[in-house]
């Protein structure tokens, strides 16, 4: 591991429990029996916790959708032609994709990075262009990437969130695009949790059952091709993984060494954190799992991270969609922190002993 | 049953599914993979079949919260006591409650409706009194209301409803005050889904084992007493309800004659939900389960009238909280099917074939 990724891991404090226990000390002495908001207490004590501060402001919000194409495309692992990566780049520019919806919904900005699409984008105001390689490399085949792209990719990542920041941002969401990108979750998500191909992959985009094999059959000759070695993340990632994942690995990485929390997406968002925590165990505690996909090895990646989602809406469009959704529900709980009456200022009777 | 609510019942018309693929087709021109985001589209589906609209609006949004006491709490099966439910009903006022800052979250105005609270109120402006009367008698010695009681307190609900509708609201949300309600609201669960009250009763507000016991029992003997029979609605709500269980009925019928949605919270307002569609079954149709509470037999309940919940947040608070959180996902589902370009407006290329 170089020294810059190595001083961004030092940087990250895990998550003191005593700021919990002072927010959940003021959530016990609102109008409600306690714990009755249940998840909404949680992610508020989580959010003070991080921020180490007891009445911290949730403003400005932002969800950073990495994208970036996929060599193993070529096995025919997706339901969907691969120009459509950058067909929706344009379409989140122009606003009309999902992730544009519902982050104006929740009112938070999108940012949109090309951190690896094949094409060369023209007249794109707003992009944020930061293309590692037009794309990854078959995996099934040869290593998705070298380590030295996987490196600049994590720390594009990086300097998403530190610019973030820079701009007063309060909460960070990592979003994806990119064809083919649950082949490389999948595997990603097979060497961390030591689960077989065929448990954690799933249908994508939508592919039918004989497509589902071939991908899983796909997956097992990457993993026996380069027999990737969990104790060494950043491999494992150019092997098997993904530049958006890589992107999504390091904005993790940034919104922790920044005392941020990271809400995440579905089942590529989550592959990221699977390498994030490989590298940064206490990273885990900024992050909050905003929903659980469809995907069948979401929740074998949630548990194996320790994270529960918030939300389970049958969701698997990525792009950041469920990440968005859990801004909400953050906010939600946080209000409920801030705004209630406690039992003392509205004259309510407590529990009876 | 009398001929007022006969009238109301006779006005439900059953949900059109032709709407529903309507809206379907267009979700699924939407750019994104057919049916990727999962819970979202179904409940903007079933709003446009609802409204029998095309592009139907979601503005104007409330929550109407039934405050009432119970004679019940007598038998000692709450945590609380209950001047609690007056003293909440001023926080409620005073904004200082949850569901206050929840409602307030997502743009929804609160109504708060003293149906049966045992408490004269003094300068509670904002306040809708229609007070059925003081609290329910103790159903584990005798019926909780009589049978006129029980339809006054409906046609609260429905009034209430209609007066929303008269000031242009789009979707309704039911939520309940009344300290041991829980009780009846077990009961009634017991009654219309036919299991033991051990399988459908909780803690409520918060008691230990052997209060727990204790309430299965009060629930057991009400319901030796009365020997309850599901296929006459009105005397079971009589006999083991509440007063804002009967209110929340209202509300729903109300909602439904009138084509607008009602996003029911927890255990006590599904217990309403149970009532109405005893009464008329198509009023499930107008029906969003909001959440699912931490109460064993709100799981129960929801299946028993075929209802999935969008959220599992472990809340039980009531007061309309997690119906609060339903409008802001209801919404997002809107915004989804109204707002995303279409493949061909975004020059994205379609699924292969």
């Amino acid at each position: 591991m170089t020294n810059k990724l190595a001083d961004i891991i030092s940087q990250i404090q895990p998550i003191d429990p005593a700021w919990r226990a002072k927010a959940q000390a003021r959530l016990d002495n609102l109008t409600k029996p306690p714990g009755s908001l249940g998840r909404l207490e949680e992610v508020a004590a989580q959010y003070v916790a991080i921020r180490e501060e007891l009445f911290p402001l949730l403003k400005k919000k932002k969800v950073v959708v990495f994208a970036s194409d996929h060599g193993v495309v070529a096995e025919g692992v997706s339901a969907y032609p691969p120009e459509v990566t950058f067909q929706m780049v344009y379409n989140f520019l122009r606003g009309g994709a999902g992730i544009n919806v519902l982050a104006r919904h929740v009112g938070a900005a999108v940012e949109v990075v090309d951190i690896g699409v094949n094409h060369e984008f023209q007249e794109a105001p707003g992009l944020i262009s930061r293309k590692v390689a037009p794309g990854s490399r078959n995996l099934a085949r040869e290593a998705a990437m070298s380590q030295d792209q996987a490196l600049a990719a994590i720390m594009v990542g990086v300097e998403r969130a530190q610019a973030a920041l820079d701009e007063g941002v309060d909460a960070l969401a990592a979003g994806d695009m990119g064809i083919g990108n649950t082949t490389p979750a999948a595997a990603l998500a097979a060497v961390f949790t030591g689960r077989p191909p065929a448990e954690v992959t799933g249908r994508g985009t939508g592919i039918d059952d004989a497509a589902l094999n071939h991908k899983v059959a796909v997956i097992q000759r990457a993993l026996d091709l380069h027999c990737p070695d969990p104790q060494d993340p950043l491999a494992v990632l150019a092997q098997v993984g993904g530049l958006e994942i890589a992107g999504i690995c390091g904005l993790i990485l940034g919104a922790a060494t920044g005392r941020r929390p990271l809400l995440l997406d579905g089942f590529i968002a989550t592959a990221g954190a699977l390498v994030a925590a490989a590298l940064a165990p206490a990273a885990t505690g900024y992050l909050i799992a905003a929903h659980r996909s469809v995907e069948p090895g979401h929740r074998i990646m949630q548990e194996h991270l320790g994270l529960k989602p918030l939300l389970d809406l049958d969701l698997r469009l990525g792009e950041g969609t469920g990440a968005a959704l859990g801004f909400g529900l953050l906010e939600a709980g946080l209000k409920i922190y801030a705004e209630m009456a406690t039992f003392a200022e509205a004259g309510v009777s407590e529990k009876e002993a």
